[in-house]
């Protein structure tokens, strides 16, 4: 039976949540990759040494096993330098939500004034922390990203030596930038690999496919397909998956977001293959992630099978992407 | 108080359904308006003399009164003269769908062969029997209706006698075809001058708001309300009311269709009024129709009054837009 082997999947964007639902989902990233960049906004959003290293702890006890890193983040405010000399040590990233614009995203920034923002990015830049940035306007809903450019070429050529990750980018519009601006890179999920707003709304409305950047154009689709699949070495798996119970999405005014962890290296494996790509797939969820990130995960081994696999209906009453689905690819084994 | 009196209002496109549904909502309509273009995709549609006959004695069973009209209408198909001859007397329009392109359009037009269409266009065209038309195409969500617009096109050249309706437009694409063609006419709901696709995915997801052509673009919204406001005469208010049960609204897969008949009236005053257009609205509503399709509704005046007015949470199990939420202006009587 054909296999693939993938050493030390990253998953470079993943809401873990808090509570319960941590301790229901954080196993399942665990268990298949060997660390994660863990986004900061609970409520209310992680802004402390303190909430950094309780938030840390809080996930190594809902996780059985000490193979998996979380790599944390800090919520971005215009933090002082003393501060954040104190906390590099506990973070890989802080990440940057424009207000309002996502779930638990209140507490973000709500004017992009360089000069106000200026000696926190500095600072970042010589400690040498990314940032990590949602990027989208409050526009209408299919340009939010495409004019959210402009703030990443200003940030990108007033702070050159600081890394800047778009992060799950969605258009042809960001793609174009990461050969644009040398600090400029991007995380991608799976599921903006695989759908656009037709499977969102084309047919029936699919609550569960219903996300923060909205899925866009079929071209948009192809621009991302083509970095990824290519491996361009500024690319990064970053799953964004994001757990909601049930009742809140599949409801009146369902919330934004989708649940890929448990069987994004399954969905990847299958795209990859499909498009004769799969050499480039450990580049993809792992070798990218290192080398852009300075970091050296724990060794851990996932063999994936091309093998009949049903997608389970829920994990702990929060339904994944393709629910009762069956992929081509299942996990065989992880070391 | 400050009122506003409309004469002989007409729903140019209206889903009645059938059964419980039909008998539910039927008198809803019945209520503010003259008359209404009742649409043929039942399961299965209607297609023959004995159909149109009987699905309007079942929507007349179903209204309180004799003060509305069902203009009947026949679902597409290639029909031979001696057919269309026979049915005339009962029909208004005939309605052409693309095959699958939204609720029971199975049994559609899969391809737009002219010479095949031909003989069945050119007899409605002698016989005086408007084409309403579905205008998608199957491709990108947001691209459907103006990639239709070819297909308008070749319609409007090839039968130049035909008079041929665009239902429930929502582009900035069809209301310029408004004026390229002596025989292009169309129809605007109520919802698509009042929403963009922000309204539907844009912050959470609205299933009450998702109908089949999805909302558009903000420019597109100005494009329709810009020929509405002015009463253009070659449009024509047609609601596209399609009611649908709350629990295939409100869950996994949601059907397409948004419920507005009680309170499209009320509706239109607000977005008439908060353009200083009041006076527009009584040709939007009716006169433009009247004249477009030949009618003469019977009598009726409904005055409107400018007072709060709270929008139920749902009529017998469909909830309407805007459910709970409360309008400007309220129907105070019918006479």
């Amino acid at each position: 039976m054909k296999t693939h082997t993938l050493l030390m999947p990253l998953d470079m964007h993943l809401h873990l949540r808090d509570g319960v639902m941590l301790e229901n989902i954080a196993p399942l990233s665990a268990y298949s990759f060997s660390g994660a960049i863990i986004m900061p906004n609970l409520v209310p959003p992680v802004t402390t040494k303190e909430d950094v290293i309780a938030y840390k702890e809080r996930i190594m006890a809902a996780v059985p096993n000490d193979y998996f890193e979380p790599y944390m983040t800090l919520f971005y405010q215009n933090y002082d330098k003393d501060f954040l000399v104190d906390v590099a040590e506990e973070i890989t990233a802080i990440k940057l939500y424009p207000a309002g614009i996502t779930t638990n995203s209140e507490g973000g920034v709500s004017s992009f004034d360089i000069e106000e923002m200026g000696p926190t990015l500095e600072t970042m830049a010589e400690l040498g922390i990314p940032l990590c940035v949602h990027g989208e306007t409050d526009g209408f809903v299919m340009d939010r990203e495409a004019e959210f450019m402009g703030i990443y070429e200003e940030l990108a050529k007033s702070f050159p030596n600081l890394k800047i990750i778009m992060e799950h980018i969605t258009t042809k519009e960001a793609v174009a930038m990461l050969d644009k601006y040398e600090n400029l890179y991007a995380t991608i999920t799976v599921h903006h690999l695989l759908i656009t707003l037709d499977d969102v709304v084309g047919g029936m409305m699919q609550p569960h496919l219903f996300c923060k950047p909205i899925a866009k154009r079929p071209e948009d689709l192809d621009a991302l397909l083509s970095v990824a699949l290519d491996a361009h070495p500024k690319v990064m798996f970053g799953g964004d998956s994001a757990p909601h119970p049930q009742h809140k999405k599949e409801s009146c005014g369902c919330a934004a977001g989708v649940f890929t962890a448990p069987i994004a290296l399954q969905l990847l494996c299958e795209i990859f293959e499909q498009f004769d790509k799969l050499d480039n797939l450990q580049a993809f969820v792992s070798d990218n992630a290192q080398s852009i990130y300075g970091i050296c995960p724990e060794f851990k081994e996932v063999v994936l099978e091309k093998r009949p696999f049903v997608v389970p209906e829920n994990y702990a009453g929060v339904v994944p992407i393709y629910a009762g689905e069956t992929l081509n690819w299942a996990i065989e084994s992880v070391e």
